[in-house]
Formats: C-alpha cells, structure tokens, sequence
C-alpha cells in the first residue's frame, strides 16, 4: 500500500519539553514528506490588569506594554524552535504555523475543527506546572472536546526510554 | 522521505461501533503495509457466582458454562470483524490478535506496555455503555496511564462527517 497522502496534522506547540517530544515523535514516527503539519500556539490572553480601581497593584502602560512584547517574543521563539525541530528531521514537509490568542484548550479545539485537520498531536501535559494547575490538563480537555483523532504522546521519564 | 517502517501499532477492539471506526481510521489514514497491527481484545473476568452461599440466586454449572462459551464467542467474532476490516482495507499488512482476560483498562495499558508497541489506538468509548457506567471510560483510562503515545479516535456523529 502507498504512502499516505497529504494528511494534514495539527500539531499544538508550547514552551514544554513534552511538546517538544510530542512534534519529534509525530516527525519520527508518523508522518512523512507528503503530509502538512500545522503548528499551533496558544497565546493566553492578559489579564485586565488595567482595571482603574486605584488598589496599588496597577501596572504601569510601560509594563503592560513589556508583556506584550515578552509574549509575542515567546510565542515567535517557540514556533521559531518547533519549525526547526521539522526541518531538521523533514526539509521537505510542509509546515505552517500560526499562533492564536485565547485558552489554548479552546482555541487548539476551535482550529482543529475549523481547519478539518485529519488529526491533532499533543503532548500530555504542557503550558507548564503552573498554568496547568489552573487550566486543567490542555491534552485532557482537548481529548474530551475535539471531533477529530486525538494522539497524546507522553515524554518518557529517562527511566522509560527503550534506547 | 521514506515510508514509515514497521511500527508496532495496538488496536483496542471490542464489541462497539466505535472501536470498528478507530480501526478502520487507522488503516485508512496511518498505518501501511510495512507495519504490524496488533489488535487486543479484553474479555472481562466472570463475576464469581459460584459462591456456595444458597441465596438461590446461584447460577448452575450449565449457565456458568455457557457464559464461558458466549464469552470466547463474543471474543471470537470481535477478533474475526476487526481482522476482516484489515484485511479488506490492506490484504498485506501484518495483523496479531490476542485475547487477554481482564479489565480492559489494565490489560490494554499492560500489553502496550509488554510489547512496547510504538503507539495505542481506541475509540474514546467502548465496552457498552453499561459495562462503561462500572468501569469508568477505557480511553481515559488508558490516556493517563500509558506510557506510550495514545491515540484517541471519535466516531463523528453522522452530521459531523465531511463527506
């Protein structure tokens, strides 16, 4: 049987380790040069800070405006890492890459649907122990809500790894 | 970039539609010829109705075995439609089967574990909605427990199909 065509992959990238591991193992172990991954990052939005309630605890335009920039910088950093991490491995697949502010629970399942991508990989924890402890497991909800195949890799602990 | 060699893939089967479509999407969209799909049934163990307590709601020996009897049947047959679904979709792909008495839940997680398969694949539910009510969801289960990738496959509602 041939090779598989021009599936599309949605592939959600964070800072993590896991995610990482999750777009190598995808590269590694699924797809080929015929497919089209389509990286996702999730930009969480900023709180209001800016609320006038005169509480002390403002921040100034000055910092609001360095967190903006911070978050475009790590969101362009991460895309930046995983495309490498593709065409290290693959230089002929295709890669897209788009970053999407919001929850990434819910704009990682918005943009699987929308996209009709033949299926998602994530890691199986990710946007780091902090933010998860508010958010919820990312790959948990996601694995609950999306229509499409859902593929949860797992970074081995060192003490897994077969090789 | 070659084809994909030989990965080792477990397919949890069971008697539901939706492990059927996890197969076939399987076949349909990641597997090829070179791999080897290894498809794992879990008969769930016989509740032990023989206690000797003369409550009157014992089963005899003859219901006992035939339950046994019904039980390897309904194992068979599951075994039979999925190797069915294989062949029909990739008359040369590798395909194993095993039936494993337990829980479903462990047995899937300790075979993928056993065979170091490179990833799992099942329908998010499965075993029936009533054995599902006792056992909590196989798919959830597995997803947190694994420690390989898993890969969760929904069975589209009829109006979310794309074609």
């Amino acid at each position: 049987m041939a090779e598989k065509n021009g599936r599309k992959i949605l592939v959600a990238v964070d800072e993590s380790d896991e995610s990482g591991y999750a777009l190598s193992w995808c590269l590694k172990t699924l797809s080929n040069s015929n497919d089209t991954l389509v990286l996702i990052y999730a930009v969480q939005p900023r709180p209001v800070y800016t609320a006038i309630d005169s509480t002390g605890y403002l921040f100034t335009a000055d910092i609001i405006a360095n967190m903006e920039i911070l978050s475009n910088q790590v969101a362009q950093s991460v895309i930046d890492k995983a495309k490498k991490i593709c065409s290290e491995f693959d230089d002929q697949i295709t890669v897209e890459a788009m970053v999407e502010t919001g929850d990434p629970r819910d704009v990682i399942c918005e943009m699987a649907d929308k996209l009709k991508v033949d299926f998602l990989v994530l890691g199986s924890h990710g946007y780091g122990t902090i933010k998860r402890a508010f958010l919820g497991s990312v790959s948990n909800h996601c694995a609950h809500k999306v229509k499409c195949p859902v593929l949860i890799v797992k970074k081995p602990k060192s003490n897994d790894a077969h090789h």
